[in-house]
């Protein structure tokens, strides 16, 4: 089973694509998809659906593992990270993709065992269970691959919370 | 100048497409595209994004007027409207079409002058400027049509928050 988690965003999108066998797993391909803050939002948001079209059209992942968005202080931030993530939602399903979400103390749950554990720890642990030489960079990159192990871990078992179950 | 307004959603995403030259406006169609509640986020804004692409094709907009949000009260139901705006700012930019955002306030001094007035008020005067037989249903129909109104009235002059300016 081929996977990609998506850290989502509209000025950095963070990706990580593993290869999970039972509980074995490899990585594939991880990175960041960037776009520029001069453009208007309606460019960054055609970067995002190019640039994510052609990582799926190349590793070709089975299902997306996409964190859960909330939102509480920062609104005016919230609104185009939301526009962001449609994109990502409106890719992976024209790539054939089922798609699962994840909250943050999921993903915490999962990886490190303890849905308070920092980041520092889970970047950690997602290391060293896909056995790279060194914590994967950016951050936005790992906690995308935290998410795919997430995933892999829980084998597409979790809640959609608002979104209906195919 | 063609123009299309946008009054955006998840479940109902209202559109009026309208022609203006100088302050004379005509109204060519307007109607909803909407989704069943019964589907996955994804599935829905790709229902959006292909019966929206249809109708850019048809009848090829210049400009497109879509309402800002604002997130205040409910949060839950926020996040999947600006989901689906975001599939409809990519659209438009797909199609070449410039994006110009409006505030509720704005819609409401621009097509009544006042903009404290009630939704009757806009919808009234909305079926008078675009000479309807009568007004336009449902709501969001009408609520686009009238930010179609909206932009043709103030040119494009108008500010766009957070988006940058072209």
């Amino acid at each position: 089973m081929r996977i990609i988690g998506i850290d989502p965003g509209y000025a950095i999108v963070g990706f990580g694509i593993i290869e999970c066998r039972a509980l074995d797993f490899r990585t594939v391909d991880y990175g960041v998809i960037t776009t520029p803050s001069k453009l208007p939002i309606e460019e960054r948001l055609e970067i995002i659906y190019n640039d994510l079209g052609t990582l799926l059209d190349r590793y070709r992942p089975e299902e997306m593992a996409v964190e859960e968005l909330f939102f509480n202080t920062n609104h005016t931030t919230g609104i185009p990270v939301a526009e962001a993530r449609g994109v990502i939602l409106l890719s992976a399903r024209q790539h054939g993709i089922g798609v699962f979400e994840y909250t943050p103390l999921q993903v915490k749950q999962s990886v490190v065992g303890y849905g308070r554990a920092e980041k520092h720890q889970v970047i950690s642990m997602t290391t060293s269970i896909l056995k790279l030489p060194k914590p994967p960079k950016p951050d936005d990159a790992a906690d995308a691959l935290a998410i795919a192990v997430c995933h892999g871990n829980t084998g597409g078992s979790a809640l959609r919370k608002y979104y209906n179950i195919r």
